[in-house]
């Protein structure tokens, strides 16, 4: 077998090992080796990693039926914290939570679009100190950071390949982060860990196929398959804003006519909005339309039924149990989500899938992606070092 | 642990030995173990299990460094057979595979559009009886067939939910082909086992994200994730036929207007066809175009053009590492695949997706829905029983 392999068949005994303590503790190793049919070998060793690391609590208890003793394994959820953060254009969430995804104290603070990366990380860094002095937090419980950011991400090596909303071009973030900090720090698009949190922590626990569609500053998706973020070759699986849904379209920054994307995010909409009269928030468009004027109906009515094409297309790819909406742009008229939800089941989704999934918005709001991103930088520990 | 828990760990198991023994044979019960940290009672129940059923061959050889003698073990190819048959409108294959993939025998049949589902499955038995005692094979040794089609099917229960192709609806083929034949039967869809048959053994082994695209009497893709088809909720992943490309396009059958479908299936591009001349085949038009008719023109390349915007949403999507085109509507224009990478890679694929994945051909070409069905029924085996 190859050396790649066996590190792989390693890491996932691990995980297996790891799951089944944290879903039915107390148990003991005997059980543990049991039900994976793992050596007893294996299993003291995987056990022996995570204690040391302080994960794990032994008891002597006595086994009901034989009246034997035997040590039960129990996870400490307070022992392991991490970092989790959300970098956006304007502003950042950073917090700490625990091993079962809760937050245990956070914070939200202002970013100038323009900040460079470095400014930035340093900001970061101090923004971690403050946190964890006034929450009385020791710093040796934090087992590293994780951020989540608008663009694609290079989540091996840790790089910001490019983001439009940042204006970031191939920044070394985990690298310089760890500098300022000292943390391990894994870095991720933020769908794909606002996802992860949402599948274990929020709207779709037990799902085992779920995709989340974020609509705002961009338009993308990201899709959780058997509790695991599917990334792709390149990390990029999910970027439905440049698929093409109308060849004859409005251009796209990308060079492309008809990306999916310009009927959609926010800044196409007010650019089209502004051909009528001028405005700068997404909230005015709104309002416009409340006001019954004819053209800010048209515009958001044919972003809605854009939505819900994004719904179909991306059921008829993914064919998830769960759909996830996120819809940034609408987030101060939540009845917008029902009109969705009306376009896609009587008329936009393919009807052999209309059953075959679930509509949820997200549970953790604006929380999920600091909430996923500190679960990943915990989820890592558990592949390869 | 869950009943459901335990079974799939066994499951997976069970395949992890067997694809250890396939890649690293000759090998002994020890290594086995050594290597997954399995213990020894679950590697040797396991062994047992496939030894039982005639695919292992166990040989007492002299270890290399100790002189120890160990029993070694070793796959038997050709001892296991299975069916695999691809069933279409017009015509019907039928052959027998080894373990490998190889043919050992195949036929292909004319069938009547019309022919009812029992009719066409009685021929199939007789067609499997025809070919056994024809090449002299041993019955006992073939394990099972694997049947792929057009259509919406339900793996698991065996079920042809819906076939336009066929015209059938609601077939319980696994359990009446069993009734007819004694053998185990899965059933697929078409495009779900040419994809995996590509991967095992043609255009992408070693890849662990193909993504394949069917254009032909319907449009439709399949992927491969890391060895094993991606199916989703409902078996319906990669039903890219129905995704929206133009909500203003034409009418479809499913009833939503502007599926990709319209533009690029062989009925759709005949009948648009026959509004400017009479014609019944695909090769006429193609031959109008040929001939320089400004009309043939236009349609064939838009469809050409849809094709690679279909290039470009798959790769959105699923970011895979390899694309596999199977454009059956231009069979005998094979010029027609370069015109396609043409325009991928000039105008219709995202640019930071466009270095991310090769594009291939269907290497096994018109055997890759046999083979893969055929393969497919070996790989049931270990699954639960």
């Amino acid at each position: 077998m190859k050396k790649h392999d066996q590190d792989f068949m390693k890491q996932q005994n691990r995980l297996t090992v790891f799951e089944i303590i944290k879903h039915n503790q107390p148990i003991s190793r005997a059980s543990i080796a049991k039900q994976t049919g793992m050596s007893p070998t294996t299993v003291s060793r995987i056990v022996g990693e995570l204690a040391e690391r302080g994960y794990l609590l032994e008891s002597e208890q006595v086994s009901v039926g034989l009246g034997r003793r035997s040590t039960l394994l129990e996870m400490v959820d307070a022992s392991v914290l991490s970092v989790g953060v959300e970098l956006d254009r304007h502003q950042m969430i950073v917090g700490i939570v625990d091993i079962q995804g809760n937050v245990v104290c956070s914070g939200k603070y202002p970013r100038s679009a323009e900040e460079s990366p470095d400014a930035t990380l340093k900001l970061i860094g101090e923004k971690i100190n403050q946190l964890t002095l006034l929450h009385e937090i020791d710093g040796n419980r934090v087992i590293g950071i994780g951020v989540g950011l608008p663009g694609i991400v290079d989540n091996d090596a840790g790089v910001v390949v490019f983001s439009v909303q940042l204006g970031w071009k191939n920044v070394r973030l985990a690298e310089r982060l760890k500098e300022i900090t000292g943390y391990e720090v894994v870095v991720d698009n933020e769908l794909k860990v606002k996802a992860l949190a949402e599948h274990l922590k929020g709207a779709t626990k037990g799902s085992s196929r779920t995709a989340l569609l974020g609509f705002g500053n961009g338009v993308g998706s990201a899709f959780i398959f058997e509790g695991e973020i599917y990334r792709g070759k390149t990390n990029s699986a999910g970027e439905i804003g440049h698929t093409t849904v109308d060849p004859n379209g409005m251009m796209c920054d990308c060079g492309k006519a008809g990306c999916l994307q310009t009927y959609i995010n926010i800044s196409s909409l007010l650019s089209e909005a502004n051909k009528i009269r001028p405005m700068r928030t997404i909230e005015e468009l709104f309002e416009a339309r409340r006001a019954g004027e004819r053209w800010a109906c048209y515009l958001i009515e044919r972003a809605l039924m854009y939505i819900a094409i994004t719904v179909n297309n991306v059921v008829c790819m993914y064919n998830p149990d769960s759909v996830i909406l996120s819809v940034e742009l609408a987030d101060k008229y939540p009845e917008v989500y029902e009109e969705i939800e009306e376009l896609c089941m009587s008329r936009f989704v393919w009807e052999p899938l209309r059953e075959s999934f679930s509509i949820f918005r997200s549970e953790l709001q604006e929380q999920g992606v600091m909430i996923g991103s500190g679960l990943l930088s915990q989820i890592k520990l558990f592949e390869l070092e």
